[in-house]
């Protein structure tokens, strides 16, 4: 028993099995085939190893954006001159990767809670019939005490009184000096899998480059402060337009990285564009244009608690990081090596389609290459010899 | 030599080689092998090809979201009516994909800077020697003092003053007319891959219908425009419970898309679902439940910095955007095919395996599969000629 | 016609062809054969299936975080005791993913909008011609109102006046209590394509262990409260530095999982690194150190709306969940073994060349292997028997 097992192993290992072939000579039949195959393999060393870098595995960063803006707004509204410094128009203050610089505002001073008639437009009415006390209109300023105003004729609201008037938008934008304002982004990517962090710091962007330059895709597209207006006009926008009403920008932080050359090679391009629609579209096409929300600055006047209402327009900035990381990695290169084989086979398959069933002699092909068991007319028991007994036998 | 190459070259594109097969007749072998082998062919293309949609390449976004609140919300403590409008009620203001909506809250106001016995229950003390000076609770509201105050039997603090007292949630919730709040989601998507940008406002979803519409999962899917009070509902959560205790919703985009059809045809789906924990568990079960935090709103009085401290109990709503495009690709496809054949490989060495050792005959199937060389009995340089002769020749 | 179909179909289905093949048996030849397949498979079945587990499908999480910081901090700046809540000292209040720590400050009270000069070193003039009214510095404070002060060589600018002092930062850090902040971390992923939902606060996590738990990667690495202090320590950080000028710092909820085995042995992993660089290289060979902001609070004083401006120095806090989920899956599995039967291929053409260009007796082999067909001497249509026919002609 053991000995059977020894002989089969050794049988097992100093045997190999190889197909046998036919090798047809057949100029037509050979050129299609072979021009086939090299096809296949041009696929596959050409498109998915060299053009879709087949060979590397890749990997996606998690990151981590701080932003800072800088700059001074300057507001000269019917005389009274003030001015808007980084506190005052960044929402929120901590330097997110999403913020709102404010361009335009309509502001509601010393608002004190009340009973005020809603604006005109809003609950109109005729007679206190027309307001229902204590129900309220999803878009009103407040809840309706059941009294309507004689004088503007429009319901009573107990609200923050006086209620904003936001009909009229500021034209030209109030904060159009906001073009000036200069955004400083700090950008941190690490890929887990293959063990890298980089910084869009990267080498040469020190301390004294950073003092002295500002970003310009093609002057120097490495640096991380952009101007507040070029962001705006490279992302397609009209400055003047989307300072009046806001609007969305998006800047791509877009870390592409083969890390089979050098870490160094891995370098940040920032690319921006506009958020919710296509700056191009006309903007009465859009069905939501522009981008506000209100703000209050709550303060105590005599115990009257008060607040100053903001309705800030302003350019909503998300920095999105993108990446990519590619590194050779053996499973993906043996896996496309592997398919590329099993393609390989469909070449043979085609091939061999065309051999048996177009040519002219595709029944002598159709001989050479098979072999039949005619299990009717021969006595299996009787052909235990080689293949080469039983074919001489004839 | 050049000649040589030639001849090499010419012979290899006129030549082309198929392996030379053995043609079973056996019905057993035939019908098992051929179902094995339809088997085989019916997943590759059912399951990888159809169900599984293996000829695309897949893409996920890069997505923007910006969210706005509308309402007003009413309440009348022990007498003193106010409402509460956008500014009041939603944390951050600036429209963030992830924020907080005010349903609840502990106002503590007048807080300033001084020295107050701590709450009942936390630093109880009877001497002053229970109280160490310069330390704190991590659970406190200040740094001790040192002194014991003999009418609380608690800790004196330096705090803000008086400290909050949270044992008793206001129930029910004081806001509960934020269920008619409506929530407005403006969502834009971009995969970069396939180079489309889509806006959840599609074609159809116009300024005029989102001026009337509201959102609902079976009439009107693709409103933007959502009830708080519906959110909560189609997450399963109680209202008034979540109100009054605060909790967090994620509202899920859902951009499934297949670009292989016109691109119009990729809109988004809504879907609700409470973050930590299951709604229908009983909320002793969860080891924290509610959602809340502290906010404050400085003010001076009488050259006194003092402030208004809120205990906010609020529904968290997070908009979480998940996308997944597909389109066709040559590199998916072929990688699919490829790998199919190499599966149909398998089958026939199931199938071999079949023939080879379980069929009665296996003996005979072997004989004609194999050939064997015998390189002690032959002398090999003899055979330089054809396969033919050499049979021939025994 | 109809018969002709079935023949075909019945021929179809009850034959199989199996490629016939030459069974070399040559020491050398078996060996290394036998070995590049047996290495072959086992690179399939080690590295690919247990390895890698290529036989599992992937999924990435869609989360939730919700964070909440306590403690109390202490400052005692020349004699004037304060202390510092949870509602001062977060930025933004809410519980967000992402926040920041204030742990040192520079703080300007009593700002109002007036004219003052501008801050040494900014600025600098010694005559009105130097200060062109209406222009302002990026990096200054205000608007220039063309005259130049006299006491302090600087130009004269409409600013928030007084104009902040930021050229000493606090050193030790105003906040080091800042060390003791507790941090709670609540999150929650859902794995769509899987359908599972975990929460961090996992089985064992109760509220009656989260009372008295504090996060240890050693003893309690599931409690998720961690001590800030331990936090910086463990992302390699000197808590005094980073208080003092700033840092950000990221926490990495780790959910690598296989729902091969229960759900339940699903359990995050928590990691501390410091963002923006790496904490070991010296401070001033980063472009760009520390973290801070400003922050205002407006209050109302006699009418005059004034503001009390933070420049805030902080630890941010990022919060990043990184996921992956594995489960068994036919596909991928499917796919391993159809690409390793692919690379079996590739194993079977480099014995082939072994043996057909290297061995000694190659040309032998290469008898055995392939059958020529000589097209020229050989007339096709008597061919038609079956190959044993043709070759025993002969």
């Amino acid at each position: 028993m053991k000995c059977q097992i020894t002989n089969a192993l050794s049988d097992f290992f100093f045997e190999y099995e190889t197909p046998r072939q036919v090798l047809v000579r057949n100029r037509r039949v050979g050129v299609v085939c072979r021009l086939i195959q090299l096809g296949v393999l041009a696929y596959i060393i050409g498109w998915v190893f060299i053009y879709e870098k087949g060979y590397q595995s890749t990997d996606t960063a998690v990151s981590s954006v701080f932003t800072k803006m800088k700059g001074v707004g300057y507001t000269n509204v019917t005389g009274e001159e003030r001015v808007w410094d980084v506190a005052d128009y960044v929402f929120p203050p901590q330097g997110d990767s999403s913020f709102v610089v404010m361009t335009n505002y309509i502001i509601t001073e010393g608002q004190k809670m009340g009973k005020c008639p809603e604006l005109p437009g809003k609950h109109n009415c005729s007679s206190d019939a027309d307001c229902e006390g204590g129900s309220f209109k999803r878009t009103g300023h407040g809840h309706m005490t059941g009294v309507c105003d004689n004088a503007t004729k429009t319901c009573e609201v107990l609200a923050w009184c006086p209620v904003e008037n936001d009909h009229n938008i500021p034209d030209p934008p109030l904060l159009k000096s906001a073009e000036n304002y200069t955004l400083f982004i700090k950008n941190s990517v690490t890929f887990p899998i293959f063990g890298v962090t980089r910084s869009n710091l990267v080498e040469g962007i020190d301390a004294t480059y950073i003092n002295k330059c500002l970003h310009n895709t093609r002057d120097s597209p490495l640096c991380p402060i952009f101007r507040l207006g070029d962001i705006v006009k490279e992302s397609g926008f009209n400055f003047e337009t989307i300072a009046k009403v806001g609007g969305a920008i998006g800047i791509v932080v877009d870390w592409t990285c083969n890390f089979d050359v050098d870490v160094k090679y891995c370098k940040p391009t920032y690319n921006f564009h506009g958020l919710y629609g296509n700056p191009s579209e006309t903007d009465k096409a859009r069905a939501s244009v522009g981008y506000n929300f209100r703000y209050a600055k709550h303060y105590m006047e005599d115990k009257v608690p008060k607040r100053t209402l903001l309705k800030v327009f302003g350019i909503r900035i998300d920095i999105i990081v993108q990446s990519l990381a590619r590194k050779f990695d053996i499973i993906p290169t043996l896996t496309a090596i592997g398919s590329g084989v099993g393609i390989f086979g469909v070449a043979t398959v085609v091939c061999d389609l065309v051999l048996l069933y177009l040519l002219p002699k595709r029944e002598f092909y159709k001989n050479m290459k098979f072999k039949y068991t005619d299990t009717h007319g021969q006595d299996p028991d009787s052909e235990a010899g080689s293949t080469e007994t039983e074919e001489s036998k004839k």
